[in-house]
């Protein structure tokens, strides 16, 4: 290995790695080795700019916390997470989309008409539709796993120093024998992600905004299905075609209505809606 | 950007960071933007290994301090640091090997002859040779910064809970008339970059080790020329072909040989030496 050179050494790195032929593990390391040594070549990186790149990811681990994980955020600003989403959707089911930094696995269970933002401000939105195979099927029992943000686009995760309850605005429900979920809730505003650390540098840095479109976060799950990680945006919202983690995808979008003809939906709510919106989930088979 | 999928989002993503047009900083974020999601699209990368991509970087950044740089240890592992001394070194001139973690910029100025390792046990060793451009014409005053390990593979910074000094074993020597520089030492041992952390998980994954051949660093100036950053090593000692920061080059190796004809060499020398390692420094104009 005396012997290597900026040509040869790409092959050296990748042939110390004795992984398991043929492996994951492998096919991972080694193109994330050929990427990165042909990255460094086309571009021919000084080594100021070396550093450059290695204090970044220094200063994004030193931003990190169990609550705060930067370079989650690293991935969603530059299309990653969304790229992963994107590949990951199955044929047929609804698209996937940003899980995000602020999921909890123990959210309280809910029954159907249940209203999740008791007491809280703004516009009362019934948020309803149907869980259903690729083939309009019913997936009675399926598990609707809801987190979001307020009318001022704050989790209460984000507020429990101020005395907010993170289960606030969180719920699981089971999907009726239709396969129908429903509920209230308050309409989530735009928001805008972390700024302040590297992250936040780099999108100053390209005159980038940090502003989300608001939504409704999800995992949808029934047996034998793949479960779904994806949101919700809302048309004739602000930031769908600037979203900065790119999680807005088309069919995504929901209607958003007056309330006018809910009656005739026969739902029992605990709260009266301002506004309805409508949205279907398909899961397709697991494997 | 409701409208991007998984071959568009590249695009969509770039076109984002409103850079200026044609600057270095836009070249280096779109290279890495399209070498990231081609890597991402090329391996199907599923949602559990984003996850464990991102964690790794996560648990780098959650053991780095301002004493241990994990990304540049990661970087040197899988050859990028490699890879950039190679790209930047000049025609002509002494090729560039790793920085590494210990350097100190104001180390104690020397005399030419004196001996960097007072007491230390181990082999003492007279290294000289001459810095001069590549016509051979001596570069008087170059400036000749040294560190290295002891006889246990051990840098003094290392230890400095021990009580050790950290500018023991480092000196900055000014070439004389005839660009020479000539100092004793004590040889250094191979020694394990640390393998404590995230980048030891993965030399274990990859069944690597994580010895580094003995040698010892050097910073070399001289006015109008371009400095060098690179290591010496020495022939026939251990690691030289598979050195786990890919540091060795063919052109670096040093011979090591008794010092039965020192006196001939005219020097004088604080400590009479066991062995001699000759070593010239070449360097290129700036610019």
């Amino acid at each position: 290995m005396r012997d290597i050179n900026q040509f040869t050494i790409t092959e050296a790195v990748k042939k110390t790695f004795k992984t398991e032929p043929g492996s994951r593990f492998e096919q991972l390391l080694r193109g994330f080795i050929d990427h990165l040594h042909d990255y460094t070549r086309e571009n021919n990186v000084t080594h100021a700019e070396w550093m450059g790149i290695l204090n970044f990811l220094y200063d994004c681990g030193q931003i990190s916390t169990p609550e705060r994980h930067e370079f989650i955020l690293l991935s969603d600003v530059i299309g990653f997470s969304a790229l992963v989403d994107m590949i990951n959707t199955k044929g047929g089911a609804t698209e996937g989309s940003n899980l995000g930094p602020f999921y909890l696995d123990n959210a309280p269970r809910m029954k159907l008409g249940g209203n999740l933002s008791d007491g809280r401000e703004g516009v009362s939105v019934l948020v309803h539709g149907r869980v259903t195979d690729s083939l309009h099927n019913p997936l009675p029992g399926a598990i609707v796993d809801t987190w979001q943000a307020d009318a001022s686009g704050t989790y209460p995760i984000q507020e429990q120093e101020q005395g907010q309850d993170k289960y606030d605005l969180r719920g699981v429900f089971e999907a009726d024998e239709q396969g129908r979920y429903y509920y209230t809730t308050v309409l989530p505003k735009p928001y805008t992600v972390p700024y302040d650390g590297p992250v936040g540098r780099l999108l100053r840095a390209g005159n980038r905004h940090a502003w989300r479109a608001a939504h409704l976060h999800y995992i949808v799950r029934a047996p034998g299905m793949s479960s779904i990680t994806t949101e919700i945006f809302f048309d004739n919202t602000e930031y769908l075609d600037n979203d900065a983690v790119f999680g807005v995808r088309k069919s995504l979008i929901a209607k958003l209505g007056p309330a006018s003809k809910v009656d005739e939906l026969g739902y029992s709510l605990e709260r009266k809606p301002d506004a309805v919106c409508k949205f279907d989930f398909v899961l397709a088979p697991e494997g």
